[in-house]
């Protein structure tokens, strides 16, 4: 197992906790370093945990029947990553998570983090309220991709994850706006010419 | 201040309360009225309530700079509404909220849900997982815009809101799906022929 107080400064940097409660929480995570192509959760497992990212960049794809890829999330520093779905009932992953940056990730099982909850409520407070703003950023995405034009998106896409494209794929990029290559590249063109 | 019972009966179902808890829970929620076409958020409005359905149907659009109206979500029983980026920020809603068929909802506010979660953790527990729900179902829909077709989009609508079709407009479906109101109806033709 590795202990580790730098979850404690990263994920719950804005809590204090007594000396059994940081001891209790750092107990129940996990720190796993990835390389660049590893995958993290394989579809069709089932999903037992979750994952914060410390530092590197990940994604979460789904691949349809004609093996084309949906980019569904990226997950940069400070952000949490796991296919939610499966997570939430413990079923089998839809989706499969890669390493697309070297990272280091903390790892919580849905048990260790809901027995969390009872022991020491304000993390179930930190975690509704981090739900809450998943959520309102889901929202946001969805009203983006009704109301908004693929160049609109693009520029969205790039102030939510500045830097972000010295690591990811083109084609990264463009499942994840649910466009093709071609047209990613057209607005990079035009947005370079204006 | 209308104090109604049903509300523990309808939202909080599965919980058991004290008399005290009870009659606080109750008294924080106002039940409204609503008849279809009536507003119940406008957008530019501060935020600070959330709504539990009860019975009916209401919608929230967005509306873009050429007047063209987007839905984000349409709300039937048993769901919650509101414009959540606002809500959570206590800050001025992007979006409206009408009533699309005369409806009954239990309003409360941020303030008040907050004071519920103090008193009485199992709310705040309750309200996460309803929170994970809906975080999972937003996950599903953006995945799904970005992998299905328009018309498996309609078919999981249908099956999402069985019914709902009676009640709304077709171009409130074809907003939700991102689509013209023509290309529903050649969606609708071509499931009808099959």
């Amino acid at each position: 197992m590795n202990i580790d107080n730098s979850i404690l400064l990263e994920i719950f940097k804005d809590i204090s906790f007594t000396k059994e409660e940081s001891h209790l929480i750092v107990s129940k995570f996990e720190k796993i370093r990835l390389q660049k192509g590893d995958t993290l959760l394989d579809a069709n497992e089932v999903v037992h945990n979750q994952y914060y990212v410390s530092s590197g960049c990940l994604r979460t794809y789904f691949m349809d029947n004609s093996g084309k890829e949906h980019t569904l999330q990226f997950a940069i520093q400070d952000w949490w990553i796991s296919d939610y779905t499966a997570f939430f009932t413990t079923s089998k992953a839809a989706m499969t998570i890669e390493c697309i940056q070297e990272a280091i990730v903390y790892k919580i099982s849905k048990k260790d983090v809901e027995y969390l909850y009872l022991k020491i409520p304000k993390i179930e407070t930190l975690f509704r309220k981090k739900m809450e703003k998943g959520y309102a950023a889901l929202q946001k995405r969805i009203l983006s991709s009704l109301s908004q034009s693929a160049k609109e998106r693009y520029t969205s896409f790039i102030s939510a994850y500045p830097n972000i494209e010295q690591s990811v794929k083109n084609y990264h990029i463009a499942s994840y706006l649910g466009i093709t290559t071609e047209s990613l590249s057209r607005i990079r063109k035009e947005l370079t010419h204006n």
